[in-house]
């Protein structure tokens, strides 16, 4: 969000966040928007949470295959619920608090920007009927386009089922289950947190669906050199890669580092932001592993450095990934398969090996995985031998090179960059006061009207009805006929 | 199809063109195209068969409104069904002919360029394997994304049934009826004509709307200012109004005719290439109401000239169409309702008085009627006064100036303009050797798998079975318990 911000406050918009009183990552001052603070019962940055989920998640890589994604799927659920908990009362202060909706209201805001994934935005935006644009990926306990636009599970995977377009029939009944599994999570579990609230600060009959489904416009961070593609609605717009730039010069140490490779080249592994609670034999693994390459290796590392540590090895504690991958002297992105370091693999054409870990991520590896242009390793499962021979598979295998080339090459050939698109469209809706007119009544209508229930019954009783009476009168004037025929003989 | 050819002309591209024979409207030299001649069995463009079909359509208007829409889809089939009959054997003539095949091979094209209304493109673009861009509306009895993408009858209005996307119930089933008119249409007149040459030439199992929908991109010749927001498909790009552009100087005589009007303006009138054959009454009454306008009028006509015409109207052969709309001094557009007209009417903003006579010029009028930038009046229901009723609230009542004029601002609020976009795609299909990425797999599934109806049925039979367990196994221990129970007394 905060790329999309900069890129607004540059064109001269004036912004103003909501943050949490207690965020750690979005800071109360900025050059380039006002803060309002809004009370969050808790903190929603708890990175210690996501160590113990992973703790569950290695669990879960041991059962199972066909069980495993809905092990998953389970260990989501209760990090979601405890989210929507605290969305939910978070947003029951916001909008029980006169005094603040007020002060909103005053403001006159042209357009809500907002990541549905948490509902605050959507409530606040959907309570003071301003414009509303989503920058999106997440919602509910699927992906964007499960709440806006038809998603056949005949060949759209669901999040979390780690599948592709291409499913066979046990596939497609795991895709199915997922499909289920969603649905009565959102409909018995993250629902009823917000029953109350909506009840009373919205018209009867309002459900959070149905809120999140007015938005104008929807920008998804995905596109289709990414995504399989599937249907989609007039409102919903690309900008998969749009933080993703060109390579800016490295520090002076880190590019020496890079040229020391040599033509071997260097190999760059980053988990994430959130995840540092690798087990241990695990980093030995990976370390022990890096130390038998001849590239050289930077590591984005906190922790206890590992002590098969090789020389050809920088631990770096925050790297300047987008330009590392942009290097010239990089050869492999050793990831845990986040949308924006896809998106850069993709941008850079750096092919990837992925070690799945939460989330999406084994959603996303899967995406890149079936061009060609990636290979997964399950982290549970992870030993020196099975990493080293899948690196050195992606770093000596030019297919992964080629495969992400040719996608950084469809990614790339758009009439427009995914951030320039991104701002035509929020300008768009400020411009035009919102954009009703590519809104499908669609998502207006009760499920049995939607799906012509309604229309389907009444004909199949009248063809019913038609065939009853023709068959009934064929046997009535049968009958007489016969009967005639007997009295005749 | 003309102007984008003359749009890759100017930007370097090599053009061949496959015209019939026989064609009055392609001529077989160019200075933009190499024309190769393809034989038609009949000349396609016989004016006379809408003349003819003209009277009909007055006919139908006749009868109730619920079954007219049903009256006119019937002539529209007998239409369909004569062209699919030439279509079909001038097909089989070009594909069995192995020189003319031999010939095509050779020239290595980068791309077919078709529209899939008429299936010569198509057939040989994929008898050729060539990469495929269509530019459509009309593909088989229906609209493009009928073909390609999910269309919920419940709001998505089917082409030929008059309707908008706010649909009551009986509206719902009439959409329903001409939905499975049209489907019953495609399988049993139109797939026929076609199955012995597709037996002959393709695969196995290949039927015509399998060929059809791989192509790689379908510039769709509409957008969502005009067209209702409905689902639609990755490979679906949006090009309505790409014939569109800036007003040009008119012709001297013309343009002092234009001036001559003063403050009250012009009304521009056409309709259209093939329509010749109004009624005699109807002419006359649409000239005695002309002739009490204030306003001068410039009408398209061919024909015996109308008695009751008044000194402020111009009859012409053939108008600068677009330049005409696009003068400050045009105050209405009395129109067929074609597409290309109408986005001309929303491109320069000029509100519409729709006479539809034929085809999808009934929704094409409906779709600006209901944003209230048009009147719609049925030609065969036509008297002096209603016209000019009709016309002169058009002309004094300012809101169909203002809606057509919102209408234009959002249509030419576009990151690219609409010929650009098409040029775009068109160029990255060649690009790219094709656009395989974008092109869903849902297209390949047999309907029962699509639609999961396999998948609902092994689920479906798990749980019965479950459940029927459970009840015979309660069932049996409770009897045990009961016997006992007796046995003990």
């Amino acid at each position: 969000m905060k790329v999309i911000l900069q890129e607004l406050h540059s064109r001269g918009h004036n912004i103003t966040v909501l943050r949490s009183s207690k965020s750690w990552y979005i800071p109360s001052t900025s050059t380039f928007y006002t803060a309002v603070n809004v009370s969050m019962l808790e903190d929603e940055s708890d990175k210690n949470q996501y160590t113990v989920m992973l703790h569950d998640v290695f669990e879960c890589h041991r059962s199972l295959t066909f069980l495993r994604t809905f092990c998953q799927q389970r260990l989501l659920t209760a990090l979601l619920e405890n989210g929507h908990r605290i969305l939910a009362r978070a947003a029951a202060l916001m909008l029980d608090d006169p005094v603040f909706i007020k002060k909103m209201q005053d403001v006159h805001f042209d357009l809500m920007l907002t990541d549905p994934a948490l509902n605050l935005g959507v409530l606040l935006g959907s309570y003071l009927k301003l414009p509303m644009v989503y920058n999106v990926r997440w919602i509910n306990v699927g992906e964007g386009h499960f709440s806006i636009a038809p998603s056949p599970v005949s060949y759209v995977p669901v999040p979390g089922s780690e599948l592709n377009d291409n499913m066979g029939f046990q596939d497609r009944i795991k895709n199915m289950l997922h499909y289920l599994y969603n649905a009565v999570t959102l409909h018995f579990i993250i629902n009823p947190y917000y029953s109350d609230l909506l009840q009373r600060h919205f018209p009867p009959g309002t459900d959070l669906l149905s809120l999140q489904q007015r938005a104008d416009i929807w920008l998804i961070r995905t596109d289709f050199v990414f995504e399989f593609p599937r249907p989609t609605m007039p409102n919903v717009v690309y900008i998969g890669g749009f933080q993703a730039q060109r390579a800016k010069h490295l520090p002076t140490e880190l590019e020496d580092f890079m040229q020391s490779s040599g033509d071997h080249g260097v190999v760059v592994m980053s988990l994430g932001t959130f995840v540092h609670g690798l087990p241990r034999d695990t980093t030995e693994a990976i370390a022990a592993a890096f130390a038998e390459l001849p590239q050289k290796v930077v590591w984005r590392f906190t922790g206890e450095r590992p002590s098969s540590l090789g020389n050809n090895t920088l631990l770096v504690d925050w790297m300047p990934q987008n330009d590392l991958l942009g290097h010239p002297k990089t050869r492999a992105f050793v990831a845990h398969g986040g949308t924006n370091g896809m998106y850069e693999a993709i941008y850079h054409g750096v092919p990837v090996l992925g070690l799945p870990l939460l989330f999406d991520q084994f959603d996303n590896v899967e995406r890149l995985k079936v061009r060609g242009a990636a290979r997964m390793l399950e982290a549970g499962f992870l030993t020196k031998e099975n990493f080293l021979e899948a690196l050195k598979d992606v770093l000596s295998n030019p297919s992964y090179r080629r495969n992400i080339q040719l996608l950084s090459q469809l990614h790339r050939n758009r009439p427009m960059s995914p951030m320039d698109t991104a701002i035509f469209w929020i300008e768009y809706v400020i411009r035009n006061k919102g954009a009703a007119h590519l809104q499908s009544v669609g998502s207006t209508l009760p499920w049995y009207i939607y799906y012509s229930l309604d229309v389907a019954l009444v004909l199949m009783t009248i063809i019913v009805a038609f065939m009853w009476t023709a068959v009934f009168t064929c046997r009535l004037i049968c009958c007489r006929r016969f009967s005639r025929k007997m009295k005749e003989e």
